[in-house]
C-alpha cells in the first residue's frame, strides 16, 4: 500500500541529480526535509517545507564521494563481494544512466554530505538475544504460551499518518483493519496497528518497527507483518505455525524461483512472519541496509536489482527485492526459511476474486488454499494513493469490498445476520435469537 | 457520532407527514427502504431505492391507528403511566404539532401499516440469563478472567458502513480505532468493531449489537460500549472495575442531575459499561423499544421527552435521553447504576484540550481526572458527516488530532518515539535503542 518514490536516476563523476515523478506522493516527514524542488533553469532551488531558496549551482556542485555505506551493504548479500568492482568500473565508465527520460518528470536533487558515513543500521547489533529473551521466559514462564497454549504472535500493519490522496481510501483502510482486528481476535493473536514512519519510509516502513517490536515484546514468539492491502478471506483458518518448527521466517514463494531463478516475484514480502530471535535480528540487519533512504542509494540499488533479479522493473529499491536478493546471496540461511504454498498466505486477488461466488455454493471456509483463500492481496491496487498499476482502480475497489464482505459473512454468522450480497454493506437477518443462546455451547436449561 | 434523522412531525386525526431535513444523511439500509420521497406538488411519490412511483394521494389517505407498540414502550417506563392518556386527550385536540416549520426540509411521508402491532424487541424475551452465564462459566471456569485475574472485558465501537460524506471523516475514523486498539492491547480488553446495521440504527445502533455480544460471549463480564467520536487520553488509567461490584450499569454522569433533575445531560450515553446479566438484558428491553423505527414513532417520543427533561431541544429521540428517563421513571434500578464522576470516564472537549499543553508540563498520565482525563469526547464534532452544532468542524478535527496525538505518545514510548508536537503526525526519537533491551525488564546477561 505503501507508496514508493518511483524515481530514475542519473549520475555521473560524483554529481548526482534525482528525477522523481511529479505524481509521487511524498508520505514522511524524511521525504519532505531533505528532497528539494528544482524550478525552472535558472531559477533557485526551492526547500518545500521552508519555502526559502537555495541557488542551484550550489546544489549541483556538491559531490558524492564513493558511497562506502553503499558498497559495504551490498557487498555483505553479494556471493562474491562483487558490486563494489562493478561500481568503481561503472564510475570510471561515466556512471550510471537511466534508460531513458520522460519529459513528465519533475526534476528533483537531493543534498549529500560529503563525509564517507557508517554503514546504515535499524539499532545498535545486538548479540545474544536468544540467550536474553530466554532469560526474561525464564522469569515469566506463563507469558511464553497464550492461555490457549499456542505461542504468542503479534500482527502488525501500517498506514500513513495522513489522510489519503484517493477520496475512499481511507474508508478501505478502515475496513482493512477491521478485518485484521476480526481475524486476530478470533484466533487470540495481539495486534498492533502502526501509523508513525520512523528509520524507514514507504515499503521499507515495515522493518524499523518489526525490529521494536520483537526486542519490546519478548512474550512474542512471532512477529507477523501484514500490508494494508491484504485481506483474510478465510476467518476460521488458523496459522498452523506447528509446521515451522525450526524455521524462523514463513513467506508465501517458492524455492526454485527464489534460490535458483532469483524471480522478483520468486515470494510476496506482503505477508510474512518472523520468529522472534537472533537470526530474525540479523536477518533485519542484512536486509535493511539495502533500503537506506539516502542520497541516489535506493534507485543505485534497484537498478542493481532490476537488472541481477527477473522480472523486475526498473525503479527505486523494494523490500521483496531485496529480500530475494538476501535469501539468494545467502545459502546459509534457507534452512531456516519455509517458502510457503500450500495454502494462500498471499492469494493474488486477481487469480481469486472471480469465483468467490462459486467457491460459496461448493465450499466453505477453513480450506486456505485454492478452495477459500486464506488471505487475499490486492497487489497493484493503490487504495490509498488512488492508482493502480495495470487495471482500473474501480475494479480494485468493487472487489476488495466482495473480499470484505466475504470475510465479514464469517464474522457475523454467530450473531444472526449476512451481508445481502456480496458487495453489499448492508446486512441482513439470516437466524432469530433463542431464549437460550448457549445451548448451542453445551447449556441446557429450563426457565 | 452515527447521524440521525432530525425530523420535525406534523400529525394530525391519524394521518402521518413527516418532514426530514434535506441535508439528512441516511445510514441505513432500513432508512433507505422505508423512506418514500415526494416530489413537488402533484407528481407522485418516489421510492428512493427502487425509483418506482407511488401516487401521493395514496400514501397521504394512509391512516394511522392508535399506536399500541408506542404506548405499551412509554407505559412500560412511566412512573404512573400517564402517557397513553396524554397522548389520547393531545388526539382529540387535534394531535402534535412542530412548534416551527423550515421551509429548507424536504417533504418525507413513511407508509404505515394499518394493523395494530407487537411491542418492539430486539429479541426473544430471555429470562434466566443469569443461570445460563453460571452454567457455562462453571463448565469453562477457565474463561471467567483474563490470564491477570481480572473479568474479561468486550469494548465494543461502531462507524457505517459506507464511507463518510465528510472528506477526512474516514481518516479521523482510523485514528479513533487505532487509538481503542491501543488502549485495548495495553488493557487486555478484547475489541469488536461494528459496522453492521441490524435491528436499529443512528444513536440506536449500540443496543443490538450489546445484546449479541452479551448472549454470544458468555465469558465476558462487561461490554463496554464507546462512541467513535471518543478518544482515550490516558492509557495508562485502568478501569477500576473492582469499584463496582454490585453494580450493572456505569456511565458518566451525575444522580441529582439523572434522579432529581430529569436532565438531558445529566449522564453521557456515548461510553458506558453494561454487566453481562439478566438485569442488563431486562434493561435494554426497556430502553430499546423507546427508539423503535417505526412511522413517526420516534419523532413522537422526542417530542415527549423534550417535554420531560430539562435543557432537551426538540428532535427524535436519542438514547440518552431515552435513558435518562428509564432511570428516572424505575427508581428500581438505581441501586445497581453507578452515575461516575469522578475521574472523565466521560471528558468533554470544549473543556479540556485547550489545557493538554499546560498538562503535559505539570501532570503525568494515569490520573484519568483533571490533571489528565481518561476519555476525552468530541460531544457535536460530526466528523464523519461533516457538520458541527455550535462552533467550528475545523477546531473539532485540529483538536481530535492532538488528542490522539496526546495518546500516541504515551504508546509510541516505549518504541523510543514521540509526536514532534502535539499537533504533528511526524514523529521523532527521543531514545536510543540499546544492545540489552530487556535490562529495563530485570533481564542482565552480559555478550
Amino acid at each position: 500500500m505503501l507508496t514508493a518514490v518511483a524515481a530514475a536516476a542519473a549520475a555521473s563523476a560524483g554529481t548526482i541529480n534525482v528525477f522523481v515523478r511529479s505524481d509521487t506522493v511524498l508520505t514522511s516527514a524524511r521525504n519532505r526535509k531533505r528532497l528539494f524542488h528544482l524550478k525552472p533553469p535558472g531559477r533557485c532551488l526551492e526547500d518545500r517545507t521552508s519555502g526559502s531558496c537555495v541557488p542551484s549551482s550550489i546544489v549541483r556542485s556538491l559531490a558524492l564521494p564513493p558511497d562506502v555505506a553503499l558498497l559495504e551493504a551490498l557487498n555483505e548479500v553479494l556471493p562474491q563481494g562483487g558490486l563494489g568492482a562493478r561500481m568503481n568500473s561503472a564510475s570510471k565508465e561515466g556512471g550510471f544512466h537511466p534508460s531513458t527520460t520522460n519529459s513528465s518528470l519533475t526534476q528533483e536533487v537531493e543534498v549529500q554530505k560529503q563525509a564517507p558515513r557508517a554503514p546504515f543500521k535499524l539499532g545498535p547489533k545486538i548479540h545474544n538475544w536468544d540467550q536474553q529473551r530466554a532469560a526474561w521466559l525464564a522469569k515469566y514462564p506463563h507469558k511464553r504460551l497464550t492461555p490457549q497454549g499456542r505461542p504468542n504472535m503479534i500482527l502488525v500493519t501500517s498506514s500513513p499518518p495522513e489522510p489519503c490522496p484517493a477520496a475512499t481510501g481511507d474508508h478501505f483502510l478502515l475496513k482493512s483493519i477491521k478485518n485484521k482486528m476480526d481475524y486476530c481476535r478470533l484466533h487470540m493473536i495481539e495486534i498492533y496497528y502502526n501509523m508513525a514512519i520512523m528509520e524507514m519510509d514507504d515499503f521499507w516502513i515495515k522493518l524499523p518497527i518489526i525490529r521494536k517490536l520483537m526486542v519490546s515484546h519478548p512474550e512474542a514468539e512471532w512477529i507477523w507483518w501484514m500490508d494494508s492491502d491484504a485481506i483474510f478471506t478465510d476467518m476460521t483458518f488458523d496459522f498452523p505455525v506447528e509446521k515451522y518448527e525450526g524455521r524462523n521466517l514463513v513467506v508465501h514463494g517458492w524455492d526454485k524461483a527464489v534460490y535458483e531463478d532469483k524471480a522478483w516475484v520468486g515470494l510476496n514480502a506482503g505477508i510474512f512472519l518472523l520468529r522472534n530471535c537472533q537470526w530474525s535480528l540479523d536477518l533485519l540487519d542484512m536486509w535493511a541496509p539495502l533500503g537506506e533512504k539516502y542520497g541516489n542509494h535506493k534507485n543505485e540499488v534497484g537498478d542493481f536489482l532490476s537488472k541481477e533479479l527477473l522480472g523486475r522493473p526498473n525503479f527505486e529499491v523494494d523490500d521483496q527485492a531485496a529480500l530475494v536478493w538476501v535469501l539468494y546471496s545467502k545459502p546459509e540461511l534457507r534452512p531456516h526459511v519455509f517458502l510457503e504454498n500450500s495454502y494462500h498466505l498471499h492469494g493474488w486477488w486477481v487469480d481469486l476474486t472471480a469465483h468467490f461466488d462459486e467457491m460459496i455454493t461448493k465450499y466453505h471456509p477453513g480450506d486456505g488454499g485454492s478452495k477459500w483463500p486464506f488471505i487475499t492481496h490486492f497487489v497493484g491496487c493503490k487504495f490509498c494513493a488512488g492508482k493502480y498499476n495495470s487495471s482500473s482502480l474501480e475494479r480494485c475497489y468493487y472487489e476488495v469490498e466482495r473480499a470484505f464482505n466475504l470475510a465479514d459473512n464469517q464474522v457475523l454468522k454467530p450473531y444472526g445476520y449476512q451481508h445481502e450480497s456480496l458487495s453489499s454493506v448492508d446486512v441482513k437477518k439470516v437466524s432469530d435469537e433463542v431464549t437460550h443462546p448457549l445451548e448451542r455451547l453445551g447449556i441446557r436449561l429450563t426457565d
